[in-house]
């Protein structure tokens, strides 16, 4: 709607700092007013909100299940009740293990009893609860009991097994110890378990997360010797949620499955340790000295082993049905109240979470509060606006997955927009998700003032980028996993966002014992000017789409990026295949052998299969056609349309990123509906874009990659119909 | 000489294992003969003598001064004596100090007092001499009793102290701490000083040269905590060699400078020290964090400082003329002798030094006893051959210096080449020297086998380099310093090699007390296979010389490599270019503030003053004009030339890398006088090619940068006249 932007970009609004902005969605008459709403919300953000309920919130643990976790989602509920909300909360029924024995113990060639307990420091007195703090553990380990000699795999990724395939070591039988980092921490036993292991050890080496990087808590923000990263190992690239219920929610009669048969529980036992526990295990590792880039900050030489080194793992969990509350709030929309725009961040955390959820919980409420009050004020929302306080999130995103699997209908005919936030801290703003909203992200990034240095966040933010060689353009990234967007975007087609502030907030405190209201307050965003600049960013992301004229869906942008993901697989192919000839090239000149050690272990490397030419060209013919589409579109003038069309268009807008879905999902994982965003098959978090093909192709499964490119290329072509049917909208 | 060269490529030789070889400056008639006579000469050399002259010699320590030395010197003439050499002694009387006063405490805020010595270990006995072993100290630091406050500056690098401007911190006053490896050693206290500190700590971090890098002897080949490597810090790049005699040799009655003039002896006291002793000082720091780059492997978190870790530090030294004894041994040619090949290794060490310099030394001696009785049996090489074995190479290049500069005149009127080796162990050939002999070394490399894979070095030198993304082709490295060619090359102007194998003897032994016939005999070359691949193809490269018909120089292989080193300086300069306009382009946007934490020192970065356009016309003119007449050098057949012709071909090619030298020599160090090849002057041991324009580009002196590329293309001038001279001898 090219015709229709370009005439709000040139009625340009001169505020107070003489700051210009133009913003797509919204009719001449409106941006003033939207503007002056949006400067209103700003003006009555409160940071002492802010400080005052993450003391509340991350006073004890809270993890799903807690008593306090409860009193959170009630708080939570009457607060949003509070400020004018129809607030709810909804229960689901999830299997949630709980450690009741956890032993590790190096058996020979010395004895060591591994700790597994952080310790209490002094000026925490949150670090000092005892018996109250979750054991760390990584949730939806298998139970198990197993002795064998240990093998160090770096950080266990499939290019680490490549390594010690070359080095002719077999982890089949073994127990491996590998560095948190490098990976989402699913993939470590997921690809331990493929390759024969028995059992898995994680740690936290000091030089990726311990006094490498900084000094140690308390005396610095960085993990000290006895700090332990909890998490989940559920399988959550295969799905999310709870692991009984995959792609329905998990209500109280629903049909589970049996725990035996739940397929993303890890087959083996895994463990999380800390630094200080593991370096007993490693020292006592021989064989080969680890490549260098293996090396962690520990003061010993890196084996690999396997052994001498024999550890012996004992892991048992109470698996029991556990409540998990989802707080729902809404306020009805006063001319589109079945079109909604919903916010998220979950409230649950794996001890007190002061910064992961809580910063980011208690800026979603004082943006609730504000949106709230205005309401009241008269300035309600045209689309109606719910926030969600999400339970369950740690474990494996489950309140959320099970939330949007058992509202999925209503949802993908009523939801505009999912914007979610999860922890928060002092720096530089980042926003993920669908690049349909890039242009409208650009524009309130560009309105929004960084705390610190007094221009938007947009403009620090190309700075940095601009410093470290990067573009100087704001984009948005794409969204892989790891927090509640997944449910939304990925398995319902959810037009989804992803925001922060971070980078000037590092610290060792993640998923341990230490990520506490004294840390946070030292180390992470002192005054909570990040806390409310997300309010601000958040708040006017919602307000304009709950508030636009048009839906502000722009396709330009995202043309451009999805285009450029096409140009990247096909450079990667080019990539794989030029490696493929030379590494052929130098085993026929048996230039591997000769450049070896004799003295070292080698296994001699064969020549690969040769990369065929895949025909790239049905995702390009229909990327083509598509581009044509947008040009049209975006040369169609919405001024004056008739109110019935506009609704019309904005209803079927509305639906545009389910046409990215398809609903036999990926390959091996038909939950992952999204052809443009998946989590990635072995990096987990690390999202693969255009995830058939290129995964696919990285696998060099060229008959599913070529299988991929007419699925993707019919995507494309959807979209396309789309395109023209909006079109005819408006005609 | 095409015309000659293809002719003897034409000419195959058949030996018995087919290996295919022609041979540069050999007529078709004497090819075999001298393939016939280099397989004698490698049927002749004995490991065993290399086992059993390696224990005598590494014995005791041997620096130069101490009573072992001289035997060592004594015993190595006598032998040279036995097989049939012209042997003598030429003594030096140098400056060299010996450590009386080491002292490094940390005062406050804790306290701890340096205990500066190595531990003997077990299997080791000549680790366990105590008093008889060198006390670990830098030679040529000044003398100095200074207290202050310590800053670390990563390895004390230029830029190490462009990241500390950026952060604040000034050296001024304080006393730096410097790991080891990141330039030659003696360029940390040198610019130390430069930048205002008054003391200098050098140790060796873990990471370089430690456990991180594998087990620590006596289990492993690495440093352990308390092993220090000593060495020269003398300003070498300035000139090597005797401190008060630059330029002319440091005979009994030589003219000398007083002491406190000598301008290579450090500015300020330096002392080297241990990881062990380095990591209460280092755990002492506050401050800024280290930019993670900076990070070693102690288990701390590195910090600069300055301070509040304040160190005393006390050095003083005997300087004493101490004598330094050279070992000269000559075969007098049959039909040139007053064409001269030179091979050289030095014989003093740091303490035992069995790989440094034993290894090579022995190698050598083994050669020359093989050459030697070839020559008792009628196979007498044409050209003489003279063997050296120099004192006082370790703290400075002194003994090979002080004989170059007394015997200059005679070297440069009859030396045809110096060949050098020093340290040796297992693994691959690595070659460095004057372009002009490429060629030649290539054909050396191409017949002489690798011990352990059966093809020959030039082949597994050239996997090694395809399987790290390297050129399939052999070349030569630039010569910088670091060893007894620098006086041969770099002043007297003469054709020069240095050559070893290595890279498969990794260990953490160099310069320590660890550097012994146990530590060499487990880690380095426990059979002496490549002992004796080193005598193999050092020999022949000797014999080729001095047995050639015509000298063995090849000069299209020569000026590609001059072209590639002028196309780096001109591409570097591009790119200064291309980032000051970036960094300008930066600075004029803010993006450095913004993109930096408020809450760090942040010192803003200001424009830089814009790169100009330089003239390299004159040296791109030059090279063209040169690359002609080396066309029509190479066009010019030397079959049936007669006798007198040849005779005065040979002797006018002798001089030829003396073209290359410019008696001017480099801006402010006139005793380098090579005009391509010279010692970084803030690098050290690493080289600068073309280092006139190279460094004048470097340091943004673009004044001087102009100047020098007249005196290159001068240079460059001279080469082309000098050509048209040797073609006119065969006219």
């Amino acid at each position: 709607m090219r015709k229709r932007n370009l005439l709000l970009s040139l009625f340009i609004i001169f505020c107070g700092n003489l700051y210009s902005q133009s913003i797509t969605g919204f009719t001449p008459e409106n941006i003033e007013k939207q503007l002056e709403l949006e400067a209103s919300f700003e003006a009555k953000l409160s940071a002492k909100n802010l400080d005052a309920w993450m003391q509340k919130m991350a006073a004890e643990p809270h993890w799903v299940g807690t008593e306090y976790g409860r009193e959170n989602a009630e708080w939570m509920a009457a607060q949003f009740k509070s400020w004018g909300y129809d607030s709810r909360i909804e229960t689901y029924h999830i299997l949630f293990p709980y450690p009741t024995i956890r032993e590790l113990e190096l058996v020979s060639p010395a004895s060591y009893k591994a700790k597994l307990t952080a310790v209490a420091v002094e000026g925490d007195p949150y670090t000092a609860q005892g018996e109250a703090l979750l054991p760390s553990y990584n949730a939806f380990s298998t139970d198990g009991d197993v002795e064998a000699e240990l093998v160090f795999v770096n950080y266990g990724i499939p290019k680490d097994y490549e390594e010690l395939e070359k080095l002719g070591i077999d982890v089949k039988g073994k127990i491996v110890i590998a560095k948190y980092y490098g990976s989402w921490r699913g993939i470590k036993p997921k690809l331990a378990a493929e390759k024969g292991a028995i059992g898995c050890i994680i740690y936290s080496d000091p030089e990726d997360d311990g006094y490498v990087r900084g000094d140690v808590y308390p005396e610095g923000a960085f993990k000290n010797k006895t700090g332990v990263q909890r998490g989940s190992v559920m399988d959550m690239p295969l799905y999310p949620g709870d692991v009984l219920t995959p792609g329905y929610g998990a209500t109280k009669d629903a049909k589970r499955l049996d725990r035996k048969d739940a397929p993303t529980i890890t087959k083996i036992p895994v463990l999380p340790i800390s630094y200080e526990d593991a370096q007993p295990l490693l020292e006592a590792l021989k064989g080969p000295v680890a490549p260098d880039s293996w090396k962690g900050g520990l003061p010993i030489t890196y084996h690999i082993g396997p052994g001498p080194a024999k550890v012996h793992l004992k892991l048992e969990f109470d698996w029991q049905l556990t409540p998990a509350h989802n707080v729902i709030a809404t306020l009805k929309g006063s001319e589109y109240p079945d079109q909604w725009v919903m916010r998220g961040n979950h409230h649950d955390a794996w001890v007190h979470g002061a910064n992961d959820p809580v910063s980011g919980m208690i800026a979603l409420m004082e943006e609730a509060r504000v949106v709230g009050e205005l309401a009241k004020k008269g300035q309600r929302p045209k689309r109606t606006i719910v926030y969600g306080a999400w339970d369950a999130e740690e474990p494996g995103l489950i309140g959320s997955t099970e939330w949007v699997e058992d509202h999925e209908k209503e949802l993908q005919e009523k939801l505009v927009a999912y914007i979610n936030t999860d922890g928060n801290g002092r720096g530089f703003f980042r926003a993920g998700g669908s690049h349909t909203l890039q242009a409208m992200v650009t524009e309130v990034a560009d309105i929004v003032i960084d705390p610190q240095t007094g221009v938007s966040i947009k403009e620090r933010g190309i700075a940095r980028q601009l410093v470290n060689g990067g573009p100087g353009t704001f984009s948005l990234s794409a969204l892989g996993s790891g927090s509640d967007y997944t449910p939304f975007i990925q398995h319902a087609g959810i037009a989804s966002l992803n925001i922060g502030f971070g980078g000037e907030n590092a610290g060792g405190e993640y998923h341990t014992i230490y990520d506490t209201y004294p840390h946070y307050k030292r180390f992470k965003d002192p005054e909570f000017a990040y806390g409310i600049a997300l309010a601000n960013a958040a708040g006017r992301i919602v307000l304009r789409l709950a508030n636009a004229d048009v839906l502000p869906l722009e396709f330009t942008q995202w043309h451009a990026t999805v285009s450029e993901y096409l140009k990247e697989i096909m450079d990667e192919t080019e990539k794989m295949r030029k490696d493929v000839e030379k590494h052929n090239s130098l085993v026929s000149k048996n230039a591997f052998e000769l450049a070896a050690d004799p003295r070292k272990v080698f296994v001699k490397p064969t020549a690969k299969e040769a990369i065929p030419f895949i025909d790239f060209s049905p995702i390009q013919n229909s990327l083509a056609k598509l581009s044509s589409s947008i040009t049209a579109f975006e040369a169609v003038s919405v001024e004056g349309l008739p109110l019935s069309k506009k609704e019309a268009l904005n209803k079927a807008m509305q639906g545009t990123e389910q046409v990215l879905t398809d609903v036999s999902g990926l390959p091996r994982r038909s939950w992952f509906r999204h052809q443009l965003y998946a989590p990635g098959f072995y990096t987990g978090y690390g999202v693969k874009t255009l995830p058939g093909v290129r995964e696919a192709v990285e696998q060099k499964d060229w008959k599913e990659a070529q299988e991929q490119i007419l699925k993707l290329a019919r995507t494309f072509n959807s979209m396309d119909i789309h395109l023209q049917k909006l079109i005819s909208l408006t005609e």
